[in-house]
């Protein structure tokens, strides 16, 4: 999987100075790095029956759509407050500053589902941690999440040890 | 087409009183529902070489990509101003009340790609011109434009008159 980090676009001092901000952009845009990308994701569950595939807004619903069209899924977005126009359930949670919080309709998993979590990026682990609690509240037995790219080094895995969490490329950096 | 349609839940006024609101959200957990929706959307472009499919954020990345990955394309993602990562390439357009901008990156598309829009929603058509508008500026061919609903009642498609514009679902009202 590796080889795909070719297809990453580093960019220094974005959203601000001192990160290195790895652009999946450049990935997705190329239908070989896309395809690969979404097998890959996919492939890890290939054998499990996967219910649904859950994304968080915004681009999270890039790749976790993908995900479950390849597994034959059904997709559930996750959104800011007050996006999704049916009764939700809400997960507040702690960002390096202040509180953010999330919704997901109410209706969306129902009890003993199996759910897969995929998003772009594994950084501190705060959001995926929430969204994993989302569907647990609901019922939802999260099967395993899955990331296109992981910074090892803001252990955000430390955050998500009652899970199996999968990701395609590692940065130290 | 049509029998998709009862996999949309509709919401009365929502986001405002008056306005009967169209949910896919239950369209597209329904891994049967997904799929259909998914090849719908793609199948109509199938043996044409598309080497591009658009979308916007937030509910237009839930599609579009999927469609790419259909059509073995490149997905490119539209965004607000200020949330992409590159240099990029910006289009302002009118709203009901004021203005709004969308940005695309600028190397996201090459001259004399094919390249096909993808959104969940025609309504006013606004957003799609955008759109089509910042693909035609990086020397891009509009191939098409593909929707899953239609509000026939806004008149969307008077904005889009150059292009070919198929929706999978219409409603009068």
């Amino acid at each position: 999987m590796e080889g795909l980090k070719r297809y990453i676009r580093e960019i220094p001092d974005w959203p601000k100075p001192g990160i290195l901000f790895y652009d999946i952009t450049t990935l997705i845009k190329d239908p070989v790095g896309l395809h690969h990308c979404v097998d890959a994701l996919a492939n890890y569950y290939v054998g499990r029956l996967i219910d649904r595939v859950v994304g968080v807004e915004a681009r999270g619903f890039i790749f976790a759509p993908m995900v479950a069209y390849r597994l034959n899924a059904g997709f559930v977005p996750v959104r800011k407050p007050k996006k999704l126009p049916a009764e939700t359930t809400k997960v507040s949670y702690s960002l390096e500053y202040g509180e953010d919080a999330l919704e997901m309709h109410r209706d969306a998993i129902t009890l003993g589902q199996e759910v897969l979590i995929i998003d772009d990026l594994l950084a501190t682990g705060g959001t995926a941690a929430a969204v994993a609690q989302l569907v647990e509240s609901q019922g939802g037995h999260v099967a395993g999440l899955g990331f296109v790219v992981e910074l090892d080094f803001l252990k955000g895995r430390e955050k998500l040890t009652k899970y199996k969490v999968h990701s395609l490329l590692h940065y130290d950096k």
